[in-house]
């Protein structure tokens, strides 16, 4: 695609997403070409890489640190080094200290990772200093890689987030340091697992190679005897390679020297003693040391280049004890070739090291799935963080839903993008791999929340700035944050009120609004629900965790509809107070049944659990129940790891006196298993999906045992051992119990090592059947018997699991001294399964781009699209980029051959598009945006020939075939 | 005295110790001016302080590390950083990143205290970074404080080898950094107790003022309440003030910042977080806590001037984290003035503090006595260690006077002095408060001995090179280490050998050497012994001890003499093989008395204990017992204190079947009290002095209780509460039971609150007797009842003290796997108080200056001294300085008032004193040989008058009456 220009178009340019929409065709004319980023005179960083020895083992030293946007202290507590009594870090003194040492040797490398942590201490810098910090930059001595805000989690994120905050990262490094700053590499040294979906994005966002540190112990050792550690993962099924390929390497040791080459404050390895005056000269035994760890090494790699990580977390605090060793080790080594020996070290970089490998001119094994779940030995499976702090993984993902809402703000940009960053800034933290993880520390976690709030009240006074441009009222706004629990204070006590529905999705969506009144009747004008409202009784589990916070007795109900990518206005008026009206008044008796025109879903009549599911446009019934189990734990266990799930785990008792609630507008059936245990089964009238809506916690403690819950969904689908989980919100994955597609796994954990990340989506098939659950969070789970579904809710942990967090995930707080109570919702299909993702994208789509109600706006309607898109295409980003540019991302969201109607090339015609938008160019750019599409060339890799994934070459020709 | 020249002499000068030295008056004549120690063009300090403000209270921030040369590391492991899993500390880095902080703001300011460190540093820098820190040094924003080689112990040190350390590295600072690396201030900041002669130095070498951190509580108590933390130390009853007067100030928190303000890499305190972006800005916070601590440390000082000391143990290996802070609190609360602050804070060093508290022109309160014992509260007394390691500081002390043998290697200085230096190091890193102290790890204690060792061996090759060339023999040399427990294998094996006995003395002295053997008739030939030589049976503890390393049965006795600063030769051949002769054999009853023609000493018939003492000279007689004690430890003790010795400490029982033996050398009577403690009781033909020769260990542990071992002596003499002990070796100290002289003591601890160090005796007297002890190391001891004197032999201890040492005084090697056995001497007089001084003076310099007697040197007879010096005139030094010079010091010995008839001024004549120098000029210094003399220009201080303690003003106006 070419660049042109459209004169009547305000905006000067718009990025388009270029390679994450799977078959995304634009329908643009010839641009010519537009403004480049800005750009500053370098020197390219491939020639700033030190000369290796042909003949000779090269050993890359790659000095580095591991720096957490929070851990077991906030970000800012590690930019500061503030508490060091939990853990000695302080990021602003290793960047200091980084600095002052490149600049004592120009041999000297030093890459570093998080632009979150970089920015923060830029900004604290004179010109001089960085002026300084330039031109280490342009002349390669300080290196970025990866570069994003953070380094995000690959289990537990969403796409969309994760594209934001690499994006914010990278432009930071684009528009500070221009060509040079733009890191080549991607970098995941920690996180505890692999994404296909996180190596489809870097790929697509340039980067010429992967490197990580964590994998299954198994698959490590199978690799390091076929020295198969470095490889080409061809990570999309949809894409076309090399569009998705991307070189991945393992580091040696995991991201740590090799053993007893730490020098590092924080270690206590001997550093290199070679004053012959003194006591203890052993220049000679580090020597010896080095080669033997060094020919060790290259016995399980390829080529005759090796990397060894030379930092771990946090270090280089003082970086002069890593540099004046290294300085040391690398003239004692070299010194010895002179006798003989054949071993070369060298400063380098990760793209200095990548270049070597390239160079090699091998051929690569092809990886086809993900390095999901990651277990470090036989029986510690780090799967629990799948679903550690369920209630913070959803406030993550409203978050950015609500981020999403906002990219309309381009009149007020110029004086209000610092508010706009704020909520970036708090969601781009909350993507690091110990944040939405839920691998924190409690103090952390409630930081990266409070965080969150933070943005969302910034945001707040963005969103109403904007609306009163818009519509002209300064009238005052609320924004009801807790109308999951029934709170809203302005829905409770007023007559009247105004409703906006915003819909930031590209299509005009309906959905049921609820909000809590007090009042059994009311009145909507303005815009009309498509059923009359309905009012019905706030639960008993509602009423129960809202604590005080609110007294709603009653919830009104109507379905509304918003144009795309605007919003429509309700007007509620009261008309009468007293109880609500007979039709939503619970039954005695246990419901036989619910259904409307699509669903129907039966009970058991003895214990009141589901006991089938039938589409009635499809005609196909499963029997189906479900119910809620708990395990028991052996201690040491929290954030990370489950490693103990006892295959038959603890039966929560069946609901007691289940009641049924239905009107026009739904049908609801709320289940009452136990104190900390309820459920709703709700069908609305206009739903293909039905959803169940849990409510788990406090978790009890009081018999000393640590307990996970989940949700099991037992069904008649013949799944043969077989289910499937998508990765990161996009591509779905096809898991096999006990079984990875590149080893022979000897299972160890019949229920741990089984459970797969769910961030959006999982389910079973047979022939006939897909039985789909659409999750609002990332949540772990497993299909550990043929046509069952497990999900995991909730955890609540008494042992610290000894991974480093040093507390049990007991989330306890002054609040909730009895611990969370966590509610969410799967919205489940049934459908034959060639034609289930055009029920379960929509769905997932709307759970991640989550409508927004708001009491008291006032234009009634306004839409930011003249069109609507193709259903197959997603508007995953709008969002003013500077005065005169908006960034725009288009998405194809269905994966090859998962639709026979969207799976198909879409055309999109953006000059029709927008209704406030003028667009006078467009200029694609990579997924991440800091790079021109057609200035990208990344390193080509080939991969072996007869590589024996079979399930992905299968997919591969199956794409070839379009 | 001026300076001239005597251009027969074939040295150019004679660096003569300017005022350690009670009354030495010289008698030389005019002397021209000589050449000056090398100097740069500088700054001068104290023009480079900062600017203070005179209304305001100015706060000295003085950043500084206390860099131990050696305690829980060695000191090459301190130096290299290695060992961190210990502790963590590397000085190397420390000055790395020092310098690297101090060009980044000119304002900053730094010390520097321990040469040793700063040596080995210095000796690897490049000459760019060479340059960069004498600039440092010359702008004063690099200050050396204190300057010796090591911060030395003031409680177990022997006076001459502090001289030495100190010299060494204030040699080192004046020959690399000319007037500027002068330091003004002593700095004592970490010893355990202060010793008056230590400040007496201190004077004469020149400082301007002394620091310390460490002083008994309630005496701190009461300074704080007095404001007397800063005084004037008159340091010497013999010296003219102000020669021995030193300003002396207590620092207000240990030498560790104020609470809440470190921000060292060791330290958790938070650092200022002063960006308003980031969380938790603490700006207000800090300067509201740093204002509150200044006003309050204002209360207890008397000018407008505070002194802050910023840092600690090791501390600033990453200088940018202090610096970075500090300069940020420098900045936030003087801005605060803007406001009406009235606290100025600034960098600044002890000598700009000196400075600014010499303006203020004040009186200060005087000081006579000592700091000792020191308790860090009422039940902590650190008076163990005066006595821990008896082996070690048994070892030092003979180390020192081995050293000192080796003046006369001139010849060969300059291809031999490497060697020599490395002695001297050895030496002198052995003063370190944690070496000699014995409050060190056991690995940092064999560390110091093997330094030693490897000294020793060193200064081996020196000494047979030297002798080599003044005997014009090769003959091959063996030095005997071990005679201490009779082995020797040359001497057990050979039936001819020769001897050359040394004497560093400048007077002739005669004395007993004792050989192992395994003949019983030998004849002496070359030089004549004074009597016949005998052969006497190896004592039945010694056999116990050797373990192997040697089998002679028999010990052959004769009485040598040597002439001043030169050696006899003795040639040994063997008559007879045999038993022993009878008159050496062992009586079958204890025996009654021994007598020579000096002294007179009984023994009870029932117990073989000690019963009385006469001088038969003068016709006095005490009744004496003497007997092991041990005690019974709670378990908090180790290293440091003696917390809880026992007012009744159990008896061990009487010696079993004393054994007599005697002969025309020595009568000498063996007990033996149990397995692990066992005496001689030796009366030489020729001595004023009784021997006890004690063994003891090794101390049994099988009952689990830790033990300390002391030897009491229990007299007639009416000694009304007071004993005296000695100050490192030289002027003598009153100390009063339960009392101190600067305030009113609440006792505490009756045993440990009592003890003292003894360096090298004590005494306790009535008005006709005083019984003097002589010690051969530095031990504890205290006269708890009168009449009584009790010395601490040996300690071994189960459990650590929890002073950060982290493992019991247990003592426990390879090599003596059931503890160590230590053997010691202690030599009693008796004498009428007016002339003890005659007899003990002469005995401990004996002691602490050792003949030398080793097997094998050619050349009969050598005197380096032409004429013998006065007897109160002590040649404490004669060293080669440097290719042309040669470093002399001549002390007086006798302190003022002991002796009638020693304690007068004395002249020498230098011109005929040398047989192997020719004197061509002599140049006074000071005491440390890093200042000429008649440019000493010390700040004078004005002292109270009216000062309160009594003692000391009368002793001074005793030595007025001079």
């Amino acid at each position: 695609m070419t660049r042109g220009c459209f004169p009547r178009w305000r905006l000067r340019s718009i990025h388009r997403l270029c390679s994450s929409c799977y078959y995304f065709k634009a329908a643009f004319g010839a641009f010519p070409s537009v403004k480049h980023p800005k750009k500053v005179l370098h020197v390219d960083t491939r020639y700033s890489c030190h000369a290796t020895k042909p003949g000779m083992l090269n050993v890359h030293l790659v000095p580095h640190t591991h720096d957490d946007v929070g851990w077991l202290k906030t970000v800012d507590q590690y930019f500061y080094g503030d508490r060091n009594d939990i853990q000695h870090a302080g990021v602003q003194y290793i960047l200091d200290s980084v600095v002052d040492q490149l600049l004592k040797n120009p041999d000297r490398r030093f890459i570093y990772v998080e632009t979150a942590f970089f920015y923060r201490w830029w900004k604290q810098q004179t010109d001089d200093m960085q002026n300084t910090v330039k031109q280490l930059v342009n002349e390669g001595r300080l290196e970025f890689v990866n570069g994003g805000w953070c380094m995000s989690d690959e289990a537990t994120t969403h796409y969309s987030a994760v594209i934001d905050q690499m994006t914010m990262g990278l432009r930071f490094l684009n528009d500070t340091f221009g060509h040079c700053g733009r890191p080549r590499v991607a970098w995941h040294i920690d996180p505890f697992g692999h994404a296909r979906e996180h190596a489809s994005m870097f790929a697509q966002m340039g980067y010429d190679g992967f490197f990580f540190g964590r994998l299954d112990y198994q698959d490590r050792n199978r690799r390091m005897v076929a020295r198969e550690q470095e490889m080409l993962w061809r990570a999309s099924e949809s894409l076309t390679p090399p569009m998705a390929d991307l070189f991945t390497g393992i580091l040696p040791n995991g991201y740590n020297p090799p053993e007893g080459f730490c020098w590092d404050q924080s270690c206590d390895d001997p550093p290199i003693r070679d004053d012959p005056d003194l006591e203890d000269y052993n220049v000679d035994d580090v020597v010896t040391r080095f080669l033997h760890i060094a020919h060790g090494q290259a016995l399980v790699y390829k080529t005759n280049h090796i990397i060894m990580t030379m930092g771990s977390d946090f270090q280089y605090e003082n970086a002069n004890l890593w540099y004046k060793n290294l300085d040391k080790l690398i003239r004692y080594v070299n010194q010895m070739q002179s006798n003989g020996s054949e071993v070369n070290v060298l400063y380098s970089t990760p793209s200095c090291y990548l270049q070597e490998l390239h160079r090699a001119n091998l051929t690569w094994p092809l990886k086809g799935d993900d390095f999901f779940p990651y277990a470090d030995s036989a029986h510690d499976f780090w799967t629990g963080y799948f679903t550690s702090r369920p209630a913070l993984k959803r406030y993550e993902r409203i978050s950015n839903s609500y981020l999403q809402v906002h990219y309309s703000n381009h009149r007020q940009w110029l004086s209000l993008k610092s508010l706009y960053t704020l909520c970036l800034r708090a969601m781009a933290v909350a993507q690091h791999h110990d944040a939405v993880s839920g691998t924190e520390k409690q103090h952390v976690a409630n930081d990266y929340a409070r965080k969150l709030a933070n943005g969302w009240a910034h945001c707040q006074v963005l969103v109403s700035n904007t609306l009163s441009s818009l519509s002209g009222s300064s009238a005052p706004r609320v924004y009801c944050e807790h109308l999951n629990i029934s709170v809203c204070p302005l829905t409770e006590t007023s007559k009247k009120f105004s409703v906006n529905v915003y819909n930031p999705l590209a299509r005009p969506v309906s959905w049921p609004v609820r909000l809590p009144v007090n009042g059994t009747a009311y009145r909507i004008s303005d815009s009309t629900p498509l059923y009359p409202p309905q009012v019905v009784p706030v639960s008993q589990a509602t009423a129960a965790v809202r604590r005080g916070r609110g007294y709603a007795v009653n919830e009104l109900l109507f379905q509304v509809q918003a144009p795309p990518l605007g919003y429509s206005t309700y007007s509620v008026s009261l008309l009468q107070n007293g109880p609500p009206s007979p039709q939503s008044s619970p039954l005695p008796r246990a419901p036989k049944a619910v259904q409307n025109k699509f669903l129907r879903v039966t009970f058991d009549p003895e214990t009141g659990l589901l006991s089938s599911l039938s589409n009635l446009e499809t005609q196909q019934t499963v029997k189906l129940s479900q119910n809620f189990y708990w395990s028991r734990f052996i201690p040491v266990i929290s954030q990370f790891l489950v490693s103990a799930l006892t295959p038959f785990p603890c039966l929560i008792p069946h609901p007691l006196s289940p009641s049924l609630h239905q009107n026009s507008v739904v049908q609801e059936v709320r289940q009452w298993f136990s104190p900390w245990v309820s459920q709703v089964v709700r069908l609305y009238t206009d739903s293909r999906a039905l959803e169940l809506e849990w409510t788990v916690g406090p978790v009890p403690i009081g018999d000393d045992l640590g307990k996970e819950v989940i949700s099991r969904l037992d069904s008649s689908i013949n799944s043969s051992g077989v289910f499937y989980t998508d990765s990161n919100g996009r591509e779905v994955l096809q898991r096999r119990k006990d079984y990875r597609p590149t080893w022979n796994l000897r299972q160890s954990e019949p229920i741990a090592g089984n459970y797969y990340p769910i961030n959006s989506r999982a389910y079973i098939k047979d022939d006939k059947d897909q039985l789909t659950v659409v999750t609002d969070r990332s949540q772990g789970g497993g299909s550990i018997q043929d046509g069952s579904l497990e999900i995991m809710l909730h955890r609540r942990l008494l042992y610290d699991d000894v991974r480093g967090v040093g507390e049990p995930l007991n989330e306890t707080s002054d609040i909730y001294p009895e611990g969370l109570v966590v509610r969410g919702r799967h919205l489940l299909s049934l459908s034959p399964p060639a034609t289930a993702a055009d029920t379960h994208r929509p769905l997932a789509q709307e759970f991640s781009s989550l409508p927004l109600s708001q009491p008291y706006w006032r234009r009634f309607k306004f839409s930011g699209l003249q069109a609507v898109l193709p259903p197959a295409v997603h508007l995953l980003t709008v969002s003013q980029w500077d005065q005169d540019t908006v960034l725009l991302r288009l998405e194809h969201q269905y994966q090859a051959s998962e639709s026979k109607e969207h799976s198909q090339p879409v055309t999109v015609n953006l000059q029709k598009l927008f209704s406030t938008l003028d667009v006078l160019g467009v200029s694609e750019m990579n997924l991440s945006a800091n790079q021109w599409k057609d200035e990208m060339t990344r390193l080509d890799w080939k991969a072996e020939s007869g590589t024996h994934h079979t399930g992905v070459t299968n997919q591969l020709s199956a794409y070839s075939a379009l």
